[in-house]
């Protein structure tokens, strides 16, 4: 393993680990909750929006402990959103991080819920996070909340685009609030963690946007090139929903340039911040390279 | 108008024109999502919660002012459950505070993303409240995300109950959580802000707990009891639903007795309180004789 995979495979670890602690077990209530929550949260992620948390704070100075609740917040808050984008009413997928989506395995009810409770727990875990001062707490809350609305405006930009024939522009503005305002926030909050000043806090968020519109011409690219099987959720779906995707508005090949140019806007960024960003440029090129 | 009566309207007219303040106007976004908010979240509520934060607050010596941004995330809280749990998959509910809830007006997809950003929006709040000192607002936060999560345990206890025969303590178990935790939470938060001592926050807590389960009891009494019209959302709904209530555990006049029964140790408890607890006690008898 290279030394990305080496760090990506510790923050799997402590991030599932941290999250295995929150959520409560599935014996610990007499209800079907705990368990749904489970299903969907320990189901194998790639924890890219934590590692990045840890990578950001790591640079900057922050210890692991004191970036691991916050990491496993921004997990959940995550999560909460796929349960909810996949329930029939939204995108009505079956498949999800290789399994059952939470609607399939336990009902849309329970799924409903489980996707509530998710975001609750997440703020709850901020606000308790012993390891942090309360102004820090009350500053990671009000980003991860700002963070998360931006997701689902996004989110129901997205439904009311579907279907529609839509202007680059727009779907820049859905994309930057849909996928990049969430790993906008999972840099930012490592630095403000780490207590980075307003210039770093700056680079990280220029650098952070970069990322995320790279996460998500890569995920456009990666819908129309490979199987549900590979990714663990449905393969093609965003063309069958007529869904405007960098891909359909670009084509493959003019699509794969974006990225490019995307990954090479956030390692340029890199250079304003004076600390060893050799880990924040490799995960950038993990992005841009990544098969699933 | 009586002195409660009074109370009630300013506390309406307050908690409304702070909400207007935090939910973005529907002109602010090129989506539908502020216009749901606003159209559930701006429907002529009772207030119920936010009303008894500002009644413990001030009775202990808070600011409403310092009382208001709190009495409002109660309220977008409590709304985004209304929201969800009107959905098809939960309640299936057509009517709510006398208009089409939420997903009838606006679709189910845009009512789960209007209550998952209201829950999003009330801990933003609480977060960026500048009347309240961090470590106060990192309390409240961690508090309403402890009435939240009960209140969705309570939601998910009460679905898998449907149609089976539970046993009194179950109801109560149910209600404690689902009705209870946030009336509960708006009582304790409205001490929390005023720095009361513990054995006065003891004592709201029991009062509280008196005054839910009275709630509960009185709200089961009127779904049956009164019209869809009087209520403004569905009456006999429960019966219809196989849901064990009050009432069907224990028909009409045992359950008017446990609501009074009730509604004397939430009075009894405010004798621990040594402040002036008139106001406490008329919303007790306010929730006892309401009428809808």
């Amino acid at each position: 393993m290279n030394g990305l995979e080496i760090f990506f495979a510790e923050c799997v670890k402590a991030v599932d680990a941290e999250l295995d602690k929150i959520i409560p077990s599935a014996e610990s209530e007499p209800n079907r909750l705990p368990a749904a929550m489970r299903w969907s949260v320990l189901a194998g992620g790639k924890r890219f929006r934590p590692a990045l948390c840890l990578a950001v704070g790591e640079m900057f100075g922050a210890s692991r402990k004191s970036l691991l609740k916050t990491a496993a917040a921004m997990e959940m808050i995550h999560t909460y959103s796929l349960i909810h984008d996949d329930l029939p009413a939204m995108d009505d997928d079956d498949w999800r991080r290789g399994r059952a989506t939470c609607h399939k395995k336990f009902g849309e009810a329970t799924a409903i819920l489980a996707g509530d409770v998710l975001q609750t727990l997440a703020f709850q875990t901020l606000a308790e996070d012993a390891n942090l001062s309360a102004e820090v707490r009350v500053k990671l809350i009000a980003e991860l909340a700002k963070s998360a609305a931006k997701m689902v405006d996004g989110q129901q930009m997205d439904l009311e685009a579907e279907g529609k024939s839509i202007r680059i522009e727009e779907l820049e503005t859905i994309h930057r609030n849909k996928t990049g305002a969430m790993i906008c926030g999972a840099a930012r909050s490592g630095a403000i963690i780490a207590g980075a000043n307003e210039a770093e806090l700056n680079a990280v968020t220029n650098y952070a946007e970069s990322l995320g519109l790279l996460f998500q011409i890569t995920d456009d690219l990666l819908d129309v090139t490979q199987t549900t099987e590979v990714l663990g959720k449905t393969a093609g779906k965003d063309a069958k929903a007529e869904k405007a995707t960098y891909v359909s508005l670009y084509g493959l090949d003019e699509a794969r340039k974006l990225a490019e140019a995307a990954h090479a806007r956030a390692c340029g960024e890199l250079k304003n911040i004076e600390k060893e960003t050799n880990l924040l440029r490799e995960l950038a090129g993990f992005i841009l390279e990544r098969r699933k």
